[in-house]
């Protein structure tokens, strides 16, 4: 893996110029809900100074949007970068780029059905990417999108022992892709969570209520043999979690421009 | 089940006139505090951008108020809504209703004892749907009303595997009724609690402090054998929480109001 | 006991009149001490709306100061009520007293050492009071004043079963007195806990600190077995503690009054 | 041990002139940077009143820089007090010192690649000093600092029983330091959490991340067996860590300042 990268920035490798960027630049409405998607997810204790959130450029599959390298608290809209499904910036313009830009890539590449993708180090999930004694299973109707297994991506069987746990090429966010195939939510073991939605605030509302999923099913165990959601059950609530989105968004939209 | 309706929303299928509408209007303090309980309950934590309250119409039994279709925390006086015990909204005037309004609906058709009820999917009380290890009973006076025995409405008895766990129509609303049978709180496996009280503040009270109990219980069978309240304890307590409901509520109202 | 009184409230029995009132005042200085202390007990989660903190009369030791019944999270100067060691107001002027006041009143008539007393609802300490398996014990320095066990007051020892566990009256105040001994901190079992100290502030350090050291426990026991303080740490640490408090009281009281 | 000091202050015992104190005055932005430290473990509820953080003089390796003995929220730049390696103030004009500052002297002195020390008393980690059937050691990436062990300095080894578990003197610092070793991270059984790090920024991230490493395990363990870090995942994962500090620093530094 690259080791002249530090931490989560890389600097810019690549520039691509386009000449007819105004005709395909992206939806300022996306652009704006992008720059909210980072907020909520901030304000719901989702991600800290770290975890990211990318949604697929409305006019170009071939191109996503994700925040430069900083703080999801403090993205603002000149904060926005476009990348290739290299994981190229488009035009960063020495803004450093996040170094996990490759979790979002590779996922868009090999995902077409993929709009947005959450990454997360949210607490209640991490103990479940570090034990094998109980899976990531959907436990109540609000997080029925995880279904009934949660694949772990272990990197050791990537890069074997010794790595940072960071997804940093091309290679390590192709295998973490693998490991998500057709699901909605991979853990990450010894590090966090990626979740994927056909759509940007849905991508949100996973990041926080895969975290809530964590949470209960933390509790429950402690109490004894859980009474899960079948295959049946998660796929009709998924259906149904689809068309509650647009409320828990709303809401949370007006939390963090201060109406609520 | 109904197919058509997305998410917790249903179009208005039934306006029924009334031309003695203002003769019948709820007391509009009644109207108030129902916005204010919208507020309490987001406010406290016991519902996020789901989960609702109603209240009975204090001029009419046969008729119950609620908000339109949307995030209790963001409900005004506009938003509530009358409805009859079939379900259906007086005057919705094409504002969407809660596809789940069926868990009030069939209560009020068959407890005329209860005034008010709260549907929420708070945290703690999640688990005790989930496993039959440990019942969800009182732990302490303040939650006395839970009972020595919590029922858990389980919605495959009634239409088998492959629903959302929503209560979308009048049957699944009156199975959910006889579950609770004469008791306050019932719990919802996979999706979370409805609790009944005699008054509005009653209600909100018990929204609260069922989520304290589930919570007190989940750290002490951590620690081993509990000893709850006795029947008797818990029916002289419940008395006593009754007396004890305004000042919660004038505490709680006075905070959603930023006067605390 | 009684059965005229609903909820935590009691109306006035008995009114002392007293010609020298002013010149036994308590000092206004601890009568704004005593407001301080209720804010801070509500601000540090310690007591919700239910819950209260008294203090010794300065210079009446068989009078102390309690406010009247409401929650702690309100209180003005104008609600401090002045109490005989038998639980009666001085001059509650038609406003209604805690019904349980008699926590107070009774463990200042046998503890002449106690200057200050809080009883909280705390959600931690619960557990410790409705289980055998473990007792509360300080865990680490800052609660050293919990020792090395606490009794708890079992109610049904004195009324048997069916009371509301309500300290109601002077007999029911005496026995948790009795309980409580010569230590600083009584559970009262599916009820709460007291705790008491040799000054206000160090009352109300000692309301936060018990429900910490709860948590701690709580946590530690999960993990195995836990090395607690010795008696002799806990004697010397709980005079170290003595001399912290003015720290801790005077960040909580800048907190409530909006300067942190 | 010194028993004539009370608490966590201790009278200044020696001044040290120094005719050359502007000369080696420490770089005011240093200074600054310390003072928000302290705001930031206060926001990040890594110290509530007590705990406290150091750096070492910028310009002479034998002095570091300490608040006056004060609750860390409220410290201000005129709060900053710089000390030599016996712990001695070097200008304390009056104002109280911490008791413990022996835990930064100590640690200074056989240290020099520290820089900066947090001791705090943040609750997730107490547990992990009070029991030895789980050690605290590094579960995902983000504190990979904290290694495959940690040491507990146990004060009954230094001093027998009977102490109030403060590092009163030098002597018990120096037992601390040793304790430590060339590690990050120092548990102090029955007390609190000492971490150390090459920079004033990398010491705060430490302090909040030891404590989140430590809820983490916690639950995790609730769970089952659990597959940490190895240790070449730790030390790769550590070098990543110290390029993100800045980012987390310059988040947390924006909201104690009211700015996000």
């Amino acid at each position: 893996m690259s080791s002249s990268s530090h931490g989560d920035t890389a600097p810019v490798s690549t520039v691509v110029a386009d000449a007819n960027a105004a005709a395909t630049a992206p939806d300022p409405r996306l652009v704006a809900d992008l720059v909210t998607a980072n907020h909520i997810l901030y304000d719901q204790h989702v991600v800290d100074a770290f975890g990211h959130v990318s949604v697929r450029h409305d006019k170009r599959p071939d191109r996503f949007l994700l925040a430069r390298s900083m703080a999801p608290a403090l993205v603002t809209t000149a904060d926005i970068l476009e990348f290739d499904l290299d994981g190229n910036p488009l035009a960063a313009g020495g803004r450093p780029v996040y170094l996990e830009r490759f979790i979002h890539s590779e996922i868009y590449r090999v995902r077409p059905d993929v709009v947005s993708i959450v990454h997360s180090h949210s607490h209640a999930i991490i103990p479940f990417g570090v034990v094998r004694s109980h899976k990531l299973r959907a436990i109540f109707h609000m997080s029925a999108f995880v279904g009934t297994e949660t694949p772990i991506f272990e990197i050791r069987e990537c890069v074997g022992d010794g790595s940072d746990l960071l997804i940093r090429d091309r290679e390590l966010g192709a295998a973490l892709a693998k490991s998500l195939g057709p699901k909605s939510v991979v853990l990450m073991r010894g590090h966090g969570v990626t979740v994927t939605a056909p759509t940007l605030p849905g991508a949100v509302y996973r990041g926080v209520y895969v975290d809530v999923n964590a949470r209960l099913q933390l509790e429950a165990i402690g109490l004894g043999a859980v009474n899960y959601l079948t295959d049946q059950e998660g796929r009709a609530a998924a259906t149904t979690n689809a068309s509650q989105v647009g409320r828990a968004w709303d809401m949370w939209k007006m939390k963090v421009e201060g109406k609520l």
